[in-house]
């Protein structure tokens, strides 16, 4: 049985050496990629994302919990785990926390847990992310969240991974953050502000709130699309992540937005442009394959020699080489 | 006289109108670009970055305050600011810094301030910077500050633009921090404690000259690289960026970084690296361009919508189109 099968088969060890294989974006791990992709398509995928220090691990900690073990009528669900840590380019090295994650949710084989780092490749981190999602929902995980740190251009790019994003602000983080935080508010479904239990907590909820007013509607195309089922309006929810006080309502926020993606038809519009955005990145990776395997890699230094000494302009070294 | 010869000759308002044009990566920005990098490569470009509220603004302009009259024997410089915020991708719009700084350094046309957000596109941040950053150089600034937000991979990615990379800490961001920041410290070749005068200080010193001790030399490649004229182990240096206190020896050691890069011949190992980059990034534009203009939109639609159906793989679908 070759890894794809034993995948499908629901084998644990061939799924963490398959996604190390999609990580290194090795040949294997690309014919695996595609192999699955016919069965990709059924998993929710959650993206959660928010600055550091905001409390996103334990609350992903927390949320996992009450998809296993929902308090009320939902139905328990599998879930895996992304947890991506852009700022590691050069370490290749992951947080630590899916360590301390495995000790409180081990033993349990409904969830599966993994860790990337960045390998510092221009957009790398998105495409290895998408891969690594992609394969979790082909070995069936009901719900897939995708974890990310910081608040640049990555957790954009990785939001458009999600059907669902959540934004994570907590209380007292500094004034520079409301500001900042505009773009990403924009692609957020669902707000949360953790450590409520912290004084300022209000304060975060209002702000959160007159942002969202201000984004309505004429300033956003995610947020509040009108449509035949209604509009949907991000909550703003507020949590204890460390207690996990308020964490049944994240959990049931997700599971409304995902109904609400459905039955609006919006799930098959973002899909379709997660598969567009996709497919763009394989061609831009095919054109410079082929491309590289028709020029020298001396080539490639003398040129970048004569721009160094100012000899070419670039677009002139752009037109010798292609 | 055109815009390139106008920015050539000094007319700040041709500057500001042709890093628009930059920035929207027009065909005449584009040329313009092109027509001004023989006049690139004198510049030293500084790159700052570090968490929300760690006070990198204020910091930014007491440096330039500090290049633009010294306190000391160092000669004035001539400064452009490049204020990065990669986490407006929607939105399209800036950080208000810049008219705050304005109000402050107006009236001095030996400083100019520029602001840009990203417009979302895949890397797309990092070649506007890139272009940015030659029309200042050309247009004859000495030093120009790119000054970033957040903790990802488009930091990063800018910092690869930099000769110098400053990474500003403050004490009392929280713990997550520290594991966060491994990656980014690597890239630091100055390392800042902002708001010394608060609680915590000594701690975030200490924890940040623990790192550069664990970094140095195995696990990275830029921290304390041996040449022949020694080694550059990133100094920590202290400083209250309302008040400007610290801020002359973050100055002084700007200075004795681009010192050592020339005579360790390091810079030009830098511009070998950046302009490398710059050629990678600009031949996979020209290839994808080529490949649009013998692919119809209707066609990658079609493909798009067998995806969806799952009735195609993704590589059976690069294989359709290229």
């Amino acid at each position: 049985m070759d890894l794809t099968q034993s995948v499908l088969a629901g084998d644990r060890l061939a799924l963490a050496r398959l996604l190390t294989q999609v990580e290194n974006d090795s040949a294997v791990g690309r014919a695996a990629v595609d192999g699955l992709f016919p069965a990709t398509g059924k998993a929710h995928v959650v993206g959660i994302t928010g600055s550091p220090g905001t409390g996103k691990s334990s609350l992903v900690n927390h949320l996992t919990r009450s998809f296993r073990r929902p308090e009320d009528q939902r139905p328990p669900k599998t879930v895996a785990i992304v947890a991506v840590d852009p700022s590691s380019p050069f370490s290749g090295g992951a947080l630590l926390g899916d360590r301390v994650r495995m000790r409180d949710l081990s033993g349990d084989r409904g969830v599966f847990i993994r860790s990337m780092a960045s390998r510092g490749a221009l957009g790398g981190l998105s495409r290895s992310t998408a891969a690594v999602v992609n394969v979790l929902d082909a070995a069936g995980f009901e719900l897939i969240l995708v974890e990310t740190v910081g608040a640049g251009q990555s957790e954009v790019d990785i939001a458009r991974l999600a059907h669902t994003t959540i934004v994570v602000e907590a209380p007292g983080m500094g004034d520079e953050i409301q500001a900042i935080k505009a773009g990403i508010l924009e692609t957020a479904d669902i707000l949360v502000v953790n450590k409520a239990d912290r004084p300022g907590a209000e304060n975060t909820e209002r702000s959160l709130r007159l942002m969202i007013e201000m984004g309505h509607p004429a300033h956003s195309t995610r947020v509040a699309q009108p449509t035949p089922q209604g509009t949907w309006l991000p909550p703003v929810l507020r949590c204890v992540s460390t207690s996990g006080e308020g964490v049944e309502s994240i959990a049931q926020a997700i599971v409304d937005h995902g109904d609400y993606l459905q039955k609006s038809g919006l799930w098959r519009q973002r899909e379709y442009e997660r598969l567009k955005t996709t497919l763009a990145i394989l061609v831009q990776e095919a054109l410079i394959a082929r491309w590289r395997s028709q020029v020298s890699e001396d080539q490639i230094e003398e040129w970048v020699v004569r721009l160094c000494e100012r000899s070419a302009t670039p677009y002139e070294v752009v037109k010798a080489l292609i």
